[in-house]
């Protein structure tokens, strides 16, 4: 059914994987009340998005009050209360911008969820205000390589798949030392992330580009910040690849309305299937990235 | 709303021109029972295709059986008729394999359509069977500088917008001569075929190198031939581009289910409005070509 | 030494093949005094540029007083006369704009050279003169899905590798259903041939684009006709091409000085030499296109 | 005679501007005897590599023995050394890793250069041994925006030229706020920085991307580092681009030879001819860029 092209690497041109990015760690309910904070209300959010279509649920811990945690025991009850209900892959974040390396492995030891996400460079991270001509925040993500390495091997030793998040061209490039040395095994599982400004600008011309430099077996899916999602998720579906949506990175519909989680996932399922493709179930999807299938 | 992106070159990012590819020349109804034939067919679709969001209908005429004719009256009727119905911007075909350019310039003379596609050079077009290892067909499609020439000025001294039909990287490099000596003016509005095979592959590698090599103020359409055409549609629109559908491209909805004119721009218009952009008007449509809007 | 970059597919990243295309057919010596035209001065200039770093003699036949001519007997010859005076690597052309198929396969099936050149698909071929607004010639250049079947079932049988020459785009998609039924065989041999009115235009970005689409294992060169050739040089040697100069493509060497076949080759191996790479000898360039290393 | 193609950008496509480093920070005597350390030794080799071909010479100071230093005195001694010997358009550094933003922004103040380097984002950069499986070094190049902006505001209100050092795609795309807000002003100036681990790495098809992302009226070099650095002269040089050589980014000719910067130059120079470009003269850089032509 799908185009035969090159942009499709390591991914099933028939079935797209869908991730849900529930939760985050930056935004909070004054934003968008839809927003989930305690392990149920991830999990009620995981069940319903695996419902509409997701295969991959990916996870930022809350506390109850809604600001970001590293804590083990709440990775471990989030982690606990989803497979309850759902066997939508469980893909924890390790990214931060404060917060020791240790405590970030932690929780990925003592929890192995299926998946991790893995930063693969360093890079500013701002947001500008063209109206009050400064910067809203103006901070440099430190990713250098000796903790990348940390990360790898916890995830390698406890069964955790890493999913590479490269923000710009060099992070894509940053695999090299960790190929080379068989650190990362193929198929390597990437998320190219645009729209953040310190990386790369998220156009669709620099979307194929990224794909242009990942290795042939690879899979990989498009993150999208903000506004421009919904065009780099059309742009991904055409090119064969998966797509992450939600409140994580984007509260609103393509209609500028305000949404939720589950409303977020439909619509990117909607969208796959315009293309003629299907969204992958989570057993699909752990084939594809060769991980365990999700027991409940 | 739409990304800033390069690829929107000419093209509104905020409005995309959806044009509906009604009849085609080489189908039948035995293939697709709601093929339009007569003129008031044709108009009947035409206004139903700009009711769910097209803004142009491209048209070749056919007689009374279905068969392809280049007779200006019948071009005449099909222009009232629509004209009669609804303010879509008519666009008329020039191309054919064996007729010879006079009478396909008579009744862009005659009936000075708003727009008349015009194919920018020479290349194999033919249909290979798998299973057969055979050629279903295997011509040469034989479109020589000089009759580019000859379309170009008539069109001029009639005041029809030509609309380039390129099939591959070199058609596109053939307007230099035409910008060189100014029979081309700007905005120059391109179509980008893409699924025919002797010309370029239907990859969105492609369509992002096809929209490179335009100039900055080009207008650009995507036209995808059969199967490939919904995921080159979605690529598109994430460009910034315009899109055409319709039974002369492709019978089938994404789901697989086969169509009419109607549904698939109804189709195309809720992808378009997916990626945060609507239709634009047949007014909307003029302004950015530069062409006289439409009178009912 | 090389950089470890996608375009280098197929060929050696250390190594170039440098090919010397000493007649071509429609230049005289009325316009470069240079240009070989009997089988003798013709192999005179392939072993005078074998000496200089080239590893292939691509040759049109010539009559003596310098027609194109499809004649077997001097074909011959000219196998004869380059083979004993050295072990340069020998290249037929097939092409031809009114001549039938017939005769160009002739000649390769009775004197079976290493390697013939086959073009891939249909095309414009001109000039136009922007003084005066005119094009010096217009034509369309042939080459129909059905013909090069021909000429790959004839090259194949005769055990001679076909030279694949490519002038866009989808001519390089035009090998897809050769590659399906398996008459095309890896690694495929490509001449990425850039600078003809009516073909891709001659600049790095359409020549990386070709590339893009090659196979991961096939050999490639590039061939810029005229005034563009240094460039396009410069810039094959770059991403780890082979390269062709010669008479037949150029008279001038950088500097707009007119030349000579040993001389262009002098300089195209200086050039190979100044990206850290050396020019391949015969025996190599056989290996890496998978044929018969010559013997004298 | 350069071909048109749109990599030329606000570049000469006849006339290719070389920038010499002749000194560098991290490299010494020890590894390569030819480095100059003191101003008398920094300006004649400066006025050798003009000799040879250059128009810009890019200069970090360093101390008798050859450490990094920031002292403004130096760089004024630097200044009026090379400036009484050539007019060779002087450009200072302003990268380091531990310094203070003061002190790099003083000397550009205290002696206001031609033109200042100016590095437009954060990135790891590191060196990594398959030997030893080990980083070599594994720092994190902080750049962050606001950084940036107090450089930018210096370099404007002392009338120095700004080289926009660019070592990834979104280090491009971080001039988006300056563009809006009027601080950088066309024709912006970028070099292209590849081959440093944690960058973006050195491809053909890498600098090509980067290219495309420039403003139409942007000028631009590449700067290749280490041994890729002749191919990548070599494709920006068919692409319309500046070029830099020197000590600080290479030792060695093609050939593998250990070299000096005049001979780096003139091999640069010759490799400018051959694409049949002309090394341009400081007051034709001066005016490409758009700043004072350099006065003795
Ligand atoms: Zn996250
Ligand atoms: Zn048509
Ligand atoms: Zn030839
Ligand atoms: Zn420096």
């Amino acid at each position: 059914m799908a185009i035969e092209q090159e942009s499709v690497k390591g991914n099933d041109p028939d079935k797209a994987i869908i991730s849900a990015s529930l939760t985050g760690a930056l935004t909070t309910r004054d934003q968008c009340e839809a927003i989930p904070y305690t392990p149920e209300e991830i999990a009620e959010d995981a069940a319903a998005a695996r419902e509409n279509g997701a295969a991959v649920a990916h996870i930022h811990a809350r506390t109850e009050n809604g600001s970001p945690t590293f804590d083990t025991d709440i990775y471990q009850r989030i982690y606990e209360e989803v497979r309850e209900r759902t066997d939508v892959l469980i893909n924890f974040s390790t990214g931060a911008m404060h917060e020791p390396v240790e405590s970030r492995l932690e929780y990925i030891e003592a929890v192995e969820p299926d998946i991790a996400a893995l930063n693969m460079g360093s890079m500013n991270y701002a947001k500008y205000s063209e109206n009050r001509d400064d910067f809203v925040f103006d901070m440099v993500f430190e990713n250098p390589f000796n903790e990348i390495r940390d990360f790898l091997t916890t995830m390698r030793e406890n069964g955790v798949k890493p999913e590479l998040e490269c923000f710009d061209t060099g992070h894509v490039g940053n695999i090299r030392p960790f190929v080379q040395n068989g650190e990362l095994e193929a198929p390597i599982n990437f998320s190219l992330v645009m729209g953040v400004l310190g990386g790369i600008p998220p156009t669709v011309e620099n979307l194929a580009h990224q794909v242009r430099q990942l290795p042939d077996d690879a899979t990989w899916q498009v993150i999208g910040i903000s506004r421009e999602q919904w065009q780099l998720v059309s742009a991904a579906l055409a090119m064969g690849g998966n797509i992450r949506v939600g409140l994580e990175d984007n509260f609103y519909l393509p209609s500028g309305e305000m949404s939720t989680n589950p409303e977020l996932v439909a619509k990117a399922a909607e969208m796959t299937r315009n293309v003629g493709r299907e969204p992958a179930t989570p057993a699909e999807a752990a084939e594809l990235m060769c991980i365990e299938p999700p027991h409940l």
